[in-house]
């Protein structure tokens, strides 16, 4: 197989403060389809071109947050090894049941050093985009539902340990160092951006003294133009915009952060390059870290490294 | 490694008719970079956001054609172990030694039955693309030379028994379908579109008679404007425009074909959406070909079925 | 006044050869928003940016074509001096009564050599494009309703003598040629682009032997990426494209020719460049025709100049 | 005529506090055509899709700045007409020589109450842009010779009696108010926004204590993809951008804000909509303000209303 091992992020579990206040948000602004919901209250919902049952599960708490990040991977063998090969390496895992999360098979968990649960899962059911696998139209008016991006593309989290954590993503799960920025003395990484795929990124991790912290997720639009078409929405629905429409000079992607009304901080993007694993890494210095993440500000805003979820 | 085998179309080896004509098509119209000419004559350009060495190699000729298509493996371990695989597939191999293309290494050789010379390589020396891997800009000049396409994408490849060529690509080189059109009996592929990525398709095939023929060769833009601009530029250069600007329903892709001066037809597309080996594939019906094929006119033309090179 | 006399296009009536099915056409799938239908029957509607009434008039009868194209004038000093300088000039003039069409003043109408009927009118109610006129958004859920045109650009007329019909609009009612092609004489005008204002064109003759035939009405869209939603959505409702996505060399307008159900050609257009009256026309020769009308095929389409209603 | 007397804006003269570091902006960064150079040192400038032979003209000086502000009339008519105009409306005005400016007839010169000067002028040599008046191509290399606007589009000035200023160009000038923002008292304006043309604004004023500041001179570009491309080379030629790329609520154009190496501010734009003098004028409340001018932020940011040159 070409593609094989870790396929894709699958879905993030977040926390929200007032549940249909962010169902309202993430069905009705950002445009997601809802298509269940769970006894525990969860709701989940997916992007309208995603074929999985779910890729966003909202959970009322009273803290924002992520709970998890998971997966998918290519079949159940995949799975086992995986899982084998976290142990090996000294990473604790656990089994959560099929079922537990609606539509979608066991799930193989483990903390990383950043503070944050992972997961690793193959089954999930395929609902579809909305267009048969016969002879599909190539779009649908789901597309056009408030902001409606493409896909759940990546997380960015934050938490102490990074080049721990970057050493379990690169040794033990296959993925390979698209980016990282370095800190002032020229070696130790502030920030990794790691890919299982041609994506720039499929996450990434920036160092930060708090574990398990959400900077935000991320998700994919199709063109620059329904980047300024999301961003016209959020100020229509007056969500409250971080900064963008800008370009990343990291993975030159074009680019809009926003906060969801629990305060956690999402993305919709754009564009910038895709990337193979025989490629050489690309460094960013710490005195050009604010071209690299805002490339036409050339600063950090205050609130890139501080306020997180 | 989750991505592994075969990683993408590396380069295609074209066959012009008159080579300072080829070479004024692919590098101030299409707008390649000019990387090198070997010793038999042979001009070797890429994309200018390609890192490796080149992607197309022009060899002046009789006859137009393609010579081969050659795919970067991961690594060597990967290049013995698919030539083995492919032998014990009943597949002859060949090995060209390193140096016979300029800064590329060894290449295993075999034909397929559809008539024609695939590669592997896992070698080619790393040029960049203009910027440091240091704090690069996103794009530089010579992204706006020309048309000036992003990679190389793909082929499509016309020739009889793609079945079988399907079963090597799959079974043996670890490609997955993502697309396909039957034939009147709701069976027989007329047309197969294969990934060994996230690509909806890094080579394609469509049943014909005649063995060995080029249907075209691709090359990516980043934006439908710059499909406009690209047809804006064939028009000022007098290139022969097959169709486009358009749409395909098949991968969704928005698209030009057009023909260098010797009459070799190439695509310059955009778009499209990105798969995963896990995804059921899409077919589309006999009726439907049409509308597959060139979303907007929802007929084939003429020229789709019968021009070839 | 900087702008006066003749300010622009205001509405166009249609004849369809099914009310219901035109009404489905251009209200659903062209996503204009109707506003209203009278006492014969006549269905009104206008595109969703566009603040007077109604721009569009469709009428039930047995053969597809134009009734009448009508202009709006500044005011009502204007009207009154216009009509003067049409009876001055030998152009016949009628008056037909205010609220004959909902919502609009009187309308002075008159037939031109082409065999065409135009009219000049200073009132029509201002409706709004759904937001205040106070802090608005900048657009509307109606903005993505169907194609969604902002507004009626113009239409292009097929008919005789359109050297006098020129000489009408431009010494009596103040447009200028922006563009023109001549004929094999390189003399005879084969057709003309007129403007009363910025836009490329407002109005536009081909010469041809019937008179009153209509080749297009065209509705103005806001970009590139919209006129390939525009091809999507035609092909997703099944409607006959002539030609497009391609580009004009005349205006350099990007374009969609097709027709709607009774054959009545339209267009949904963007781009081309805003033109002043001081600027020196531009001409194309006959040999270079097929360039200037669609500038990436490079030659006309049996079509374009044969298929009128 | 149905466009006549006062047609566009045809010229600015800036001061700029090092000439060639001046010219490297306007000719190599942004993009404009140098046309010129004069006796007394001044460098003149045009966008390539112009056709007069400047619109913009640098002078050396020690404080940065506008000196004035020119609009091109329908001809010489006109010119005397509107000067005969102005005097009678109490306006005193001057007449500079023809040739005073490169290329360009006699000028009439006044001082409004604001404390800006404004010319008027009918003749300019046209140099067109580049392509022959017979069978041009759509655009040409220059117009992607950095950020390559299209035209010179309008200028934001700062100062005081906006409001007499105002009535000189709607009752003397024939412009229109297309919007305006107003106090605290819900009927003082703060900023004008009048259109001579289809254009959201030919010219801007914002109410402000010192007479005769540039907020900012205005150049139109094509797309919001050119807006992205802008910024993009902004940030590769280390160009102080002030906001951007974002939209504006006021005219709904898309936008950026950025400083010359002098400190002049200038915009490159997109969009918007187009106006007629017959339409009701938008007003934008005190409270909305922030929203009105940078329509994604919601807020003005603290230059805005404060740094001027």
């Amino acid at each position: 197989m070409a593609i094989t091992g870790v396929l894709r992020p699958g879905h993030v579990q977040l926390r929200v403060l007032d549940l249909e206040e962010g169902v309202h948000h993430y069905r009705d602004v950002l445009g997601l389809v809802e298509t269940g919901r769970d006894a525990s209250g969860r709701v989940y919902l997916k992007a309208w071109d995603e074929r999985d049952h779910h890729s966003v599960v909202l959970r009322q708490a009273d803290e924002a947050g992520i709970d998890f990040f998971g997966f998918k991977v290519l079949d159940a063998a995949t799975l086992d090894r995986l899982e084998k090969d976290l142990q090996a390496y000294g990473v604790q895992t656990s089994r959560i049941p099929a079922g537990d999360l609606l539509e979608t098979g066991e799930r193989v968990r483990f903390g990383i050093p950043s503070g944050h649960q992972i997961e690793l899962y193959w089954e999930k059911t395929d609902v579809g985009n909305g267009q048969p696998y016969v002879n599909p139209e190539p779009w649908t008016d789901q597309s056009e539902n408030g902001i409606a991006p493409i896909r759940l593309d990546h997380c960015l989290l934050y938490g102490p340990d990074i080049e721990k954590v970057k050493d379990i993503f690169v040794d033990v799960l296959g993925f390979y160092l698209v980016e990282h920025v370095v800190m002032e003395d020229g070696q130790t990484d502030l920030a990794v951006w790691l890919s299982c795929s041609m994506k720039a990124h499929d996450i990434a991790f920036v160092r930060h003294p708090e574990p398990g912290k959400l900077h935000h997720t991320s998700f994919l639009l199709e063109s620059w133009e329904k980047v300024l078409r999301a961003a016209d929405i959020m100020s229509m629905n007056k969500v409250s915009i971080d900064i963008g429409p800008t370009r990343h000079g990291i993975t030159r992607g074009t680019t809009i952060y926003a906060f969801d009304p629990s305060g956690n901080r999402f993305e919709t993007f754009c564009g910038g390059y895709q990337s193979y694993p025989d490629w050489q890494p690309i460094k960013w210095t710490w005195e050009e870290v604010g071209t690299g993440i805002f490339y036409h500000d050339r600063v950090l805003n205050e609130r890139f490294l501080s306020v997180v979820s």
